[in-house]
């Protein structure tokens, strides 16, 4: 199996983003089962200084989002921050999901030889697609999923870890 | 730049074992000013049925150690998991650190051919690295560092995302 941009990418965002859809479908089930006002787990935060629930799936699916068009060269979409309940992430998810799906092995060739342009400090700074993508796309990405994952566990939601891995 | 199974694995793994170091030495600082006793960290949790701070970082380190064995047929050292402290812990994720460094280029050389062999409920089971490794290996190293970040950060330890990205 050859490695590619490809393949650390698009397969990866596909699988983790259905993950992420179907742990909030479990927390849906978890709310309505509880009577829990529906924007209560978006709002949720594991320190009160930290971002909730509904920032960590808008930034998971920004940073899929961001990942695949500084690879090539697609201008990327705007999608509006106005999700409030489980049910509006779950859409926001399927929106990173079709987007995802819109990029094929072709759009990707050759992606491991760009320059990404990133604003570092308010300046735009040239990375290495490969290293952007490695080091900084890709964690971010894990990081905020799993922040999502962690949010809702901490707040009782029944899920566990072969929920985040998946299949 | 080429894309590499070392590009995808030595790098990143070295990157984020030494920010969570810096995490941790974080937390110790914290410990020590309030006076907190040193098992304490160790033992927290997000919720009562996840595991501690401790299995986060020995989990994240043994994740390391099985994808980099895997992808090379080397033979995995068995690191025995007694850590208690955070000292004990940022201990571990040098033990981490030493151990990739021990990986060149060379090494992981046609590694993208290869199949690994995972245990999957209880039978050997042939995957190709390329997909155990952006699949699997990877998201599963990140959820454990993200945890470990996530732990620290509820019990009030100063850090942001800043110090999860690292430099």
């Amino acid at each position: 199996m050859p490695i590619s941009m490809y393949a650390i990418t698009v397969p990866v965002f596909t699988r983790y983003l259905n993950n992420l859809d179907a742990v909030l479908a479990t927390a849906e089930k978890f709310v309505e089962e509880r009577k829990i006002k529906p924007e209560v787990l978006g709002q949720s935060r594991l320190a009160p200084d930290m971002l909730p629930l509904t920032f960590q799936v808008q930034s998971t699916t920004d940073r899929v989002k961001f990942a695949l068009c500084r690879l090539t060269g697609r201008e990327a979409p705007s999608w509006q921050d106005t999700e409030v309940t489980l049910a509006d992430l779950r859409a926001r998810v399927k929106k990173g999901l079709d987007f995802v799906s819109s990029f094929s092995e072709a759009d990707l060739a050759g992606a491991e030889n760009r320059m990404v342009t990133l604003k570092v400090r308010g300046e735009d700074t040239q990375v290495p697609a490969v290293e952007h993508i490695t080091l900084n796309a890709v964690p971010q990405i894990f990081f905020h999923l799993t922040t999502a994952y962690a949010l809702l566990r901490h707040n009782g939601v029944p899920i566990g870890k072969r929920d985040f891995v998946g299949a």
